[in-house]
């Protein structure tokens, strides 16, 4: 699905803690950092259930596990999320929910956009029209 | 301490989860946001122990708990950070070390900056000078 890209980030082992970092720009964040929200949730709870219209979103597991079930309406794709230094990159046009796999996990999403009401897009039969007028044709930026 | 900020963030309770949202602008983060990284550690853990010479950052303590010393050579303060909500701001100028009050502790750090190796002031010494030079003279920005 060329509107989700899984990518591994740095990750440091020390004595005393572990570092993951992500950074704006070629180097590893193909967008400008606008947001980062935080979403702490429990076992069984599922989130999401909406698609963008103009907001590309990194999510991050940074303690317990996710799968985040991806649909650009042409196929399907699910990924699991259970180590801080793995990213979800999802694009606009991506129908997209999270299923909290874990007690006490905990997501960040980092955004290119600050937050808009009206880039949600809540209803899948809105969502299939507009999957179907982009056709694919998002592509990630450089 | 005018270097250092508490900041409390909005929070929202919802059935399946609960969020935390930092933007970058006016509305919460006085920076825009460059990087963003995630420490996970253990009881007993201390890291920190530097000052930066022009990074500002947020901390968060998205899980267990964190206390933060700051010392901006004119004076000490300590913070206790144990909500998802609670943003610590440091202004560059400030030596500061977090003590891991809790087992599977997660911090994240939002930062104005990439990454720069001679941002980082290591040695005490050298951070008396800088920190003097400064005389408190920084300050929030707009």
């Amino acid at each position: 699905m060329k509107l989700v890209k899984l990518i591994e980030f740095p990750f440091f082992e020390e004595d005393d803690g572990n570092l993951t970092v992500f950074e704006e720009g070629a180097y590893s964040i193909p967008f400008l950092i606008k947001r980062v929200f935080h979403v702490s949730s429990m076992k069984g709870s599922v989130r999401g259930n909406h698609a963008h219209i103009k907001c590309s979103q990194l999510l991050i597991c940074s303690s317990g596990a996710i799968e985040v079930k991806c649909d650009d309406f042409f196929s399907k794709e699910n990924y699991i999320l259970d180590r801080p230094n793995l990213g979800l990159l999802l694009l606009p046009g991506v129908w997209a929910n999270e299923t909290y796999l874990k007690d006490n996990t905990n997501l960040t999403v980092i955004c290119d956009r600050l937050y808009e009401k009206d880039d949600y897009i809540n209803n899948y039969s809105d969502f299939k029209v507009f999957a179907q007028s982009l056709k694919g044709g998002n592509n990630w930026k450089s």
